[in-house]
């Protein structure tokens, strides 16, 4: 069987007249966009310009629902109940699936961000309610969440196909959880250590946590960042190191490689 | 030809801890509920079980689009672009379609709220905006306006069908658009003299404009309101007096007897 | 030495189209208002009118920052940082007594609003970073706080005098906390039962927990509510019940009773 | 008589995880700083940082008011009441106010940003509220407003001090009017003209306008920019400009030269 990994990026994150993120750059060299849907990010005019974008380079949309905090950016956790979650839910994903309905185009997948998504990780009463949100507006919708989180499980226990994602430039815990960003070496620097890290999460399906020890995860797409000057040529540097390795860079889409 | 309208209302305007309207009164009374979509009132919470309930009742349900404008209630005239209305207008649709889904069901309407309504009666380029936004999402879903308006204009020549509203309970100027109600004689309490107006201009298409010029209007469906003590007496007084005219009180959707 | 005690109310709680609370019913019972700053309610309108009738009408105006939240009323938990809190709460006190400075008054206290007053009660941080916005601002504002909680103790760290509140309508926990509302026994209802609570808070500084246990605290001013039909019959009974006491309702500021 | 002028510079309209413009740099060539205060941009944590950076660097630190409209950046003009920018202005005032004492420093001025400084440069009423906010929350607040506009005239006729600012890189119509940013000849790119035109405002009191009349006008205060790359090195030859025409760069409330 053929090794394959997707690619996906957060876009469309400006908001009004301020910018974030380099999309277009971005968009030469992922599979998947994840977009945002103006609750931590994003505005109609900038979901309507990022969907475009992506739809003419080929790359898959999905929805980037948040928490509803323009100024601490999806980032802080709220206590927010899971009925409430998952209406917020379903009102971002309706708001960009009706964007690109009128592009001429549809959603692939659901990636709920920042502080969403780490609670969804490992709440299940959360990841449930994301789960029912995303299966009650298109069952056809994969969604995305980390390697062994809650998100994952409800989202199969809910009957949709699920992408295990992982994150080669972060450490992990020996539970498989992402070491927090507030901890000094939460984020790895060293761009061979990165690319060496995510072949061995396709070939292997493990990656040494902070103590040592062995995760096994499947690894289904790679998140690749896009907010930062050198963002890009680390990305570029990282499709080189998983071709060297045989590994197709490929849209979920287009071939039902996703470990549901 | 037998006579019909529909009567249609606002609701769906609480947010958060803030409630506004007795929603659940006015689905008993008529057959087209305008939702709002968060941005000049609604949540998602409010907007799922406002659709739920229209659903249940046998209502129509229809997005009601506003300026973002929360604190405002969508009621200041804010100037904003054409490309920012459309896209503004599509992201609210989509949202309450999202939740529509979720509870089995789907829109049929889209009636703008509010300066956005009023900027639309008047204003080609944002009617047509409007207009676009809607068709991108859906051809099938009906357009409301003011009768006589731009928004009703560029809505039939956008390609879909469009429902002529007429304001029973107000005051019209000569040229057929709404007294301001910034003027003392803008809205209409005897309710002898609104019911009367109604009948005639669902069985006549006349008005009496405030100068006791005639005006001529068709009227598809009738604005009554949802948020005051004794609005639905009115309302029931209403459907009493047209009934007793021979009107037959209708959903739109169901007879296709909308003047497109 | 004469018994006394304070009355505070929440608000000017309303926003823009939406109306909350009955403050002009409230103003007559109580004697310290805690006026929204518009983070989870109020806007600069409501702001002003309700501080023009709380001076008008000789109650304390204090100010009542809350959490960034419109849609959850400040009464969702947010993990904001101690930085951003301590900013955000300046924000909202020089909002407001921009205002009063504007009616020919000034601000008397600061009581957080919801989340906020529950998250100050228990960490430290968070209730050091409210002090030091408050002793910032104004070294002679009064800090209302939870009585035995970590805002006190770090007011008073502060040098900041405090005002401790107590809640004759809500069941304690044996440690002092107030027992979460999310249990049915959170709030009390009969009246009679609420009044000898308040009574007793003042007169002996002791409450009974939910395990029998007695709970001692010290009480400055006593909470009541004005967003429910029945609420200010209530506070007329508790007043009358204190009075009949012995126990004067008096201002704060005009005393200086407060326990610091 | 020497001749002298202010520099002055929008900032603080950072928000949240986006950044907008270069402070630190803009901080160094002007002597006042206009500051956000969160309507249109701006948010507690960074309007504190912008407070202490220019306290830091000596420039005077004034309130930068604007509409409710983070999306559009302030830009949109809406159709608020007098009553309701009073209220708006003096909440964000007071705001920025209560920063600026926590970080040991006062406000100086008060220019309104962008819609709200165009509305209120021709329409007298809201010229007059915003005057009434600013004279109600401190009557030594210099008032900033465009040479010649209402705002100037209520300031003056509310007892302020008013500062009355020039634009040298914009074009001006022979009402002494800016020529709308919609218009391509609107912005003046060549920095020789735009150093000519701020020495010929201050030394003869005098503009050319588009049709190639004289505008004439007061100025104590030029306009300058800090968000485009290039824009510290055109605020830098100006200075020198004005400086080698032996203009002095001066603070206003350092020598009270405003033309009040």
């Amino acid at each position: 069987m053929s090794l394959r990994v997707d690619l996906n990026c957060d876009m469309g994150e400006s908001f009004g007249a301020w910018t974030m993120g380099r999309d277009a750059e971005a968009l030469r060299n992922v599979t998947s966009a994840n977009i945002a849907c103006g609750y931590h990010a994003g505005d109609p005019g900038v979901m309507r310009r990022t969907v475009r974008a992506a739809h003419a380079a080929g790359v898959a949309i999905g929805a980037h629902p948040g928490l509803p905090d323009l100024c601490g950016f999806g980032r802080r956790e709220m206590h927010v109940s899971p009925a409430e979650i998952e209406d917020m839910v379903l009102y971002q994903i309706g708001a960009l699936a009706a964007i690109a309905a009128a592009e001429g185009t549809r959603l692939r997948h659901v990636k709920p961000h920042g502080a969403l998504y780490n609670m969804a990780a490992r709440n299940e009463r959360l990841a449930a309610a994301i789960a029912r949100s995303v299966a009650a507006f298109d069952r056809d919708l994969l969604l995305f969440g980390l390697a062994g989180s809650a998100l994952l499980a409800e989202g199969r226990a809910a009957g949709l196909r699920v992408a295990s994602e992982g994150f080669a430039d972060r450490a992990y815990e020996p539970d498989g959880s992402l070491t927090p960003r507030s901890r000094p070496d939460a984020v790895l620097d060293d761009p061979a250590l990165v690319v060496r890290r995510a072949v061995r999460m396709v070939t292997e399906g493990r990656v040494t946590a902070t103590d040592g020890s062995e995760v096994t995860l499947l690894v289904d797409t790679l998140c690749t960042h896009g907010d930062t000057p050198g963002a890009q040529a680390l990305v570029q540097r990282l499709r080189a190191g998983l071709e060297a390795s045989g590994i197709a860079i490929m849209r979920l889409d287009r071939d039902g490689s996703a470990h549901a």
